[in-house]
């Protein structure tokens, strides 16, 4: 039997709260130069402590090991969803970043203008990365010029500096192409083909995206330095089961980026517009928690100071939503989860594949009378090191929503 | 998408350096005879000890829980090819084991002398246990008369004792077959037959094996007691993706016995001759550190004396490897894994099942804040307990050879 469809037949209907609370990135490593801690370990949760007390604690591989997850595969993964089985695009995740909602068989591709001399010869892959303004005022040109190429609505919409995004939303399209983009100066721009030549629908696209450039290009002939564009990533948003389907639960986002209510938009989560701060955040659930059974709630500053390798920024984030965390124990969920959606270390200054730690807590959870949350710490608990996608499942578990299977 | 297809589409080109220090058998149980220590626990070990403080450890299942693995499948885990994807049969183990170069398709058996009655009738599976040096002498008979059967070369080597192998390099062959052997006395010799009996390479190979009979059985007509034989085992070499294309590394082996050195050609790594001692092989990896980028160093003796069931020989092996320690790390690799291929406890006398303890040391290892490299200490590590044929791929990871999966 499919252990999906096991998990889907014991799947019970009750009046359980969960919170999945997803600190980005807040995964690390002990070195020598912090002193051997961790910034989880470094930091002061008095809060974090006290739950961890009664919780459940492991470590989660996000893909698989040695794989380092982008925000995409993270987010899938800890939504439940097998990120090899369901992969996103480029495109699609920065179609989803800009804030664009994207319906499954869209596609969408990165973009970015350029120069290029009188022979359509790529002189630079980003334009003397122009202004935000100038991108802006460019990408308004076209909008306003193309709305539709051959029967496909053309949605485009400026990012930051040279970065703009193109959506195409038409009737049997897929992806992936192959990149519009040379990758370096001196070459032209090749045109976007179909990475699987069978496939109708991809050619279809690939003529869509050879006809946005026969529209655009003209328009700006002469524009200077952005007088041509390069598309990469160019993929439709999959059909992807909606995880209020998948386990009975309703589900709302409340994140602040873009990228992460895109995320969860994807797998039809409702987006809880307008908190800032992890606080307001916190507020927020306790104003929803009668329309919702199920929360996602994003905080991405761990994850951004790991980039950075700010270690005391890290672990202040960490103490800041250590300290909010009573807002949200007001009315404590009847199972809580906090993790990351990977690692990010600071000695790495990125996204790293060494398995997060995960502190789950509930009724029923148990004690693995650790007496902090922390990445050392989550290595003796009982949850051991476990793939990402089943998450959710122990949520629900843990919320007395799966039966018993067998007698 | 496949697993593998995404590690090879992440594979990068670096400088690094990485080594696989294979203490054999290493893994044991603590019991109360020996003071619930096992020999990596009451072994001296202040190198080892050293690079703990700054390594990740976890323990490591060679194919499956519960499953022993004899040398073959337990070094095929380690370098990250699945053993129950990747079977190697016996013959042709034991014919790496005595050092023949084998080419993929060729057929070899394991085969040994045993004693005949005048009807055919096994009287003794083992020849009386003939010495080395009569076995010698028979199989320097047979070679010299037996070059050729069919269109296939026919190569024999002498084994101890009572045993030898046969090599059929010809075109079209492929294995299993079933054994020509009784496996018991008072019966004649079986033919060996194709397993799939559809295979029309398989039917050539058992034609061969006829073949050899015939030629040699008057050959030894005449002798005593060896006047028969016995053929086990007979399988080809398998196909085996090379790790050079697999992971991108140069990869060296740096080993002492026959059959490990067997079964690193079998993936395509160069043969490093010459060094006998730990010390010695540790030289060699810092003499031919520019020419590769990935050394598998084989330490024998843990295995053997657990198999002794000698634990003291075992625990000073340990020590051993430990004191020539430092000479590996004047020049650290970028990467550096130390772990068995499987446990061989003391108190079983042989292989076993139970995980084998491993340490990872890198730049972005972490600490596990773990004082010893021992196995009971391992089992708190952040690797968790996890297949044998994913540490290479977290190896490459730590060596920052895996790109980010998605944005």
């Amino acid at each position: 039997m499919n252990l999906d469809t096991l998990y889907s037949e014991l799947t019970l209907k009750t009046n359980a709260k969960l919170v999945l609370l997803v600190l980005d990135g807040v995964g690390d490593v002990a070195t020598r130069e912090q002193g051997y801690l961790t910034p989880l370990e470094a930091a002061a949760t008095p809060n974090l402590d006290a739950l961890a007390k009664d919780s459940a604690q492991g470590r989660m591989i996000p893909v698989a090991p040695g794989i380092t997850p982008g925000s995409g595969p993270g987010h899938l993964g800890l939504f439940g969803y097998d990120p090899l089985e369901f992969q996103v695009g480029r495109g699609v995740i920065e179609a989803l970043g800009l804030g664009l909602e994207l319906r499954a068989g869209d596609v969408a591709a990165r973009a970015n203008f350029c120069s290029l001399d009188a022979k359509g010869i790529v002189t630079d892959r980003r334009a003397g990365r122009i202004d935000t303004a100038v991108c802006e005022e460019l990408v308004a040109l076209l909008s306003q010029k193309i709305k539709k190429v051959g029967d496909a609505e053309v949605i485009i919409k400026a990012g930051k500096g040279h970065r703009f995004v193109v959506v195409f939303r038409g009737k049997g399209l897929e992806g992936p192409l192959s990149d519009a983009d040379p990758h370096r100066e001196g070459l032209p721009v090749p045109q976007a083909a179909p990475v699987n030549p069978k496939s109708v629908k991809a050619k279809k696209a690939a003529k869509l995206v050879a006809g946005f450039y026969q529209a655009a290009l003209p328009l700006l002939a002469q524009k200077k330095p952005a007088n041509g564009f390069l598309m990469r990533g160019i993929a439709h948003q999959p059909e992807i089961p909606l995880f209020q389907d998948r386990y009975g639960l309703r589900p709302a986002c409340i994140a602040v980026y873009p990228m992460y209510k895109g995320l969860a938009q994807l797998v039809g989560m409702t987006k809880l517009e307008g908190p800032q701060t992890i606080a307001q955040q916190f507020e927020r659930y306790l104003a929803e928690r009668a329309n919702y059974d199920f929360f996602f709630i994003h905080f991405k500053y761990t994850d951004m100071y790991g980039e950075d390798g700010n270690f005391a920024a890290k672990r202040k984030a960490i103490e800041e939503v250590d300290a909010a965390l009573p807002i949200l124990l007001r009315q404590k969920p009847d199972v809580l989860v906090i993790t990351g959606d990977h690692s990010t270390p600071c000695v790495m200054k990125g996204h790293s594949w060494h398995p997060q730690p995960v502190m789950l807590h509930s009724a029923f959870s148990g004690s693995d009378k650790l007496e902090r949350f922390t990445d050392t710490g989550a290595n003796a608990g009982s949850l051991g090191v476990f793939p990402a996608k089943y998450l959710i499942r122990l949520m629900q578990a843990n919320a007395r929503m799966l039966d018993k299977f067998g007698a």
